[in-house]
């Protein structure tokens, strides 16, 4: 297959300005290789790669992708009944409603607004891999904030926010509902949980190489919480350019949690947004119906926030769970939703285009308007647009 | 009138300075043209044009000036009881009752704050016109956004809004209670709807020469659908500067939509805004008593919303239909209240000052702080001040 | 005293590196000085001073670190149950329910939010000296704005409203409950109404030389409104740096306004925030508990608003009023709370470190992140770091 797909990987001549736009990543640099793959109304018409340290069929660390995994799962329990975004989260998580977090509801914990990035002290990577166990410390724990609209990004404790109500609402743990309904139905090369037997495939993810000193960054600061820095991955010394390494970690791959710990390849990270949202082709020719309803869609990539995270004080705008296009990360349309990752990985469907989009770059880069991946998605959206 | 005007455009001498500023642009740029007329306390105390490309008389397209008109008319509703800011838009147009938006009012409607900017495909130009049928099409539509107050500049459907609004409220096309009310009795220099017997005072609005290539703008994104991308003016490739062209169309002026139909002048922007706050006296030596009353004036040019536009990520403050001055757009006082256009025309009232402002360049250009018109606002002021 | 700490500024070796920081201040400007002093858990670990223009014992203006003060008396109202910060402001002050603002709450108001920066005409030195004439004043204005979340810096009226709400809610002025509750029983270098018997310490406030000239701001703006340009300090001109002479004036030293008109120096600062939140052993050994509980601290110190400030377009963040660490002003962790002043002073708590923290610089320059007091905050955290 990788060998097909490396003669024949532009399947609708109209993207082949994009297939050119990620040659010449690795034309202009030659520590660049990176995964791509786009389909259009359920076809898949571009799947390709670039440079020496991938091929299509690898596999690595998607980081943050992974919650776009995660939300829509909680998407699959919303069109279901199982999950009310506008309930408390109390409702289906009674201990959560302690200091002062009664009435926060599910559609806001899960775009960011909880207030709830972290705790002091941090979580032991045994506490974030057994989200139960984060669970119990965050239910316990105060808001940082009680001024409605507030958001930050919350790195690390999104995926126990989800890992927790699909346990509470669902009964069953997340990693399996997403195995379950979602990648075995529909073999989709993106994984919570990489299986030993696809070990084979990992490559560890690239960091920058010679990158900038970061500078100070309180632990005990919103964004030194949301990287639990005075725990697990980065320490107490503040956070650092280590959370990259964390997929190259086996423990972590296996455990795939929903926040960080998804596996997966350009073709699984479309294929996932092609599942959701036109179903799609597979490569045996047999169709997929899309596993969420236009309703759902809606209401799943409707904004619930946008303005500076608390954090950073950059732009951020969220739907339930799925990261939303704004002037600063312009992937997509109104309706576009997903993720991107610490590494630069990009996961979305945008319906205005019917498209859905997979990047994976194999040495971790900038993201946003203007990054390569950023680029690409412009490139995708004009040439269908004619312009 | 406009020879007079030519010799005598100081008519107190306090604002010489100000003159003086507004000659030194042409002086500087020989391609530049524009008019300029200010009251004070009723009194004309500024009428001047410079340039080659307009005379005193002469009128062009105003933009979303002319939001600021039809904002009057809404103040004019409320003043009289027709119109309650507070009450759900659906109280008036049952039919927008749809798709979430039961509870918008009529004041979040009217401050950009619905998440209404466009529709995906776009408006017609006969849709945009005859605003009963956008109308239609945007009473079925979801919001953007589920967030409150989020806002985004509504560049063309602010005026749908506001036309249904008087049909609705006042069982009167908007224009027709501008012209009856506002327009007519004030002898103001500004049309919503321009009648053939002034078209031979209109001259088109100049464009900017050699302007840069505008960056990809998804024309389904919420700038793209402000800029009705997908259809009507600019077409399905993305916003240009097309947009610019608009009132250089008969069948616009004619119409003279709300959003940004206007054909002013200068003296017409001024003599509005002062007929509205604080009265003014005629070039007949008439007195006009101001139509709308001091709380009205505080009621509509109360902040309604402050903060980054969801589309643009720029800084944005809006009243009940008005901008209001902030600190990238620093026009006038907290009471200050009014609107600019797209080509950088101005115009509004500043009760603090008793000032009412009217600029219009005949080439569009910047507006905001530090803009031509800016800085004439801030000179406007000082003298005043006396510093 | 004075010359023991000359001599033995360093009293926990840990800080050294901080003490080395402030002291290459005087080094690499001869025209610095100033002075820092920092509790841990209690405990005095740095106390010093440099340069020519001040001692340990000088005492100065600290402008808007005052506020801090008046809000530390304010939450000990409220662990006290003398004032309810969820219930609307006129519960204690009826004449406040006027104008659309019945239903400002206490929290609201004490973080900025009530959208009272100053009214038009300004307030005389007399009216906020005597603040319940400013605070009658300011009963009948209307807000600003009506736009829940929007907040903007209140620089004056923040010391109106803190010192009506002790008169209403305790019936004592709050200068007076300062000096009885905490002040006096603690010994603390910081006075809100300067005694005679200590004018001999005080070193009025060194300003800019060569300063930029402040860009004009319009004094009924919001920003203009909130430093009173058009009556008072800075006369109808508009601001300018003359607010840094506030304290130079013997009568507004004698008033101690909450808002602007305390003197104190650094260890006073310092002493100020331990008292309140770990306690303090004072020099004579005697151990001194914490007048705050950590329920309290809790609650006080929550973000209750966080964005765009309304008047500058800068990013602000606040809680029952203390500033809050945000990214333009990161001095602390999440739970830090305190307040700068105008000539860059410095004074906070951040009990996530158990540091009570005092800056004084003589001579007025720049606060926030990367500022001198800002870098001195970062080295006191990263020695406790251990990084």
């Amino acid at each position: 297959m990788s060998t097909q797909m490396n003669t024949a990987d532009v399947l609708d001549e109209r993207f082949a300005p994009v297939a050119e736009l990620m040659r010449s990543y690795a034309q202009e640099d030659p520590g660049y290789s990176g995964q791509l793959a786009i389909y259009r109304d359920g076809n898949l018409v571009l799947d390709m790669h670039v440079g020496n340290d991938c091929t299509a069929e690898s596999l690595t660390g998607v980081f943050s992708c992974s919650k776009g995994a995660g939300a829509l799962v909680m998407a699959l329990l919303v069109q279901e009944g199982v999950l009310d975004l506008e309930a408390p989260v109390a409702l289906y998580w009674p201990e959560f409603a302690a200091a002062g977090k009664e009435n926060i509801t599910v559609a806001q914990l899960l775009s960011h607004q909880g207030g709830l990035p972290g705790v002091e002290g941090g979580f032991t990577q045994e506490e974030l891999i057994d989200s139960r166990l984060a669970a119990g410390i965050i239910a316990a724990a105060a808001p940082l904030w009680n001024s409605p609209g507030t958001h930050s990004y919350h790195a690390l404790t999104m995926g126990v926010f989800m890992e927790e109500l699909a346990r509470r609402a669902a009964l069953e743990p997340l990693q399996d509902i997403f195995e379950r309904r979602i990648r075995a139905p529909h073999e989709i090369d993106f994984y919570l949980g990489l299986p030993e037997d696809q070990e084979s495939r990992f490559r560890p993810v690239l960091t920058v190489q010679d990158a900038e000193p970061y500078p100070f960054v309180d632990p005990y600061s919103p964004l030194g919480l949301a990287l639990n820095s005075t725990a697990g991955f980065d320490g107490p010394k503040g956070p650092g350019f280590e959370i990259l390494d964390v997929p190259n970690v086996r423990s972590i791959r296996e455990a795939g949690m929903a926040a960080i710990g998804g596996v997966a390849n350009a073709h699984g990270l479309a294929s996932l947004y092609a599942a959701a949202t036109t179903g799609f082709v597979d490569r045996a020719g047999d169709e997929h119906a899309p596993f969420l309803d236009a309703a759902t869609i809606a209401t799943v990539s409707q904004d619930r926030v946008f303005g500076l995270d608390r954090a950073t004080g950059t732009m951020g705008a969220f739907g339930v769970g799925f990261m939303k296009a704004h002037p600063n990360n312009a992937f997509g349309s109104s309706r576009a939703f997903g993720h991107d990752g610490a590494n630069a990985s990009l996961a979305f469907a945008d319906p205005a285009y019917g498209l859905a989009f997979g990047y994976v770059p194999s040495r971790a880069e900038a993201n946003g308007t203007g990054s390569r991946g950023g680029r690409l998605t412009v490139l995708a959206r004009q040439v269908l647009l004619g312009g």
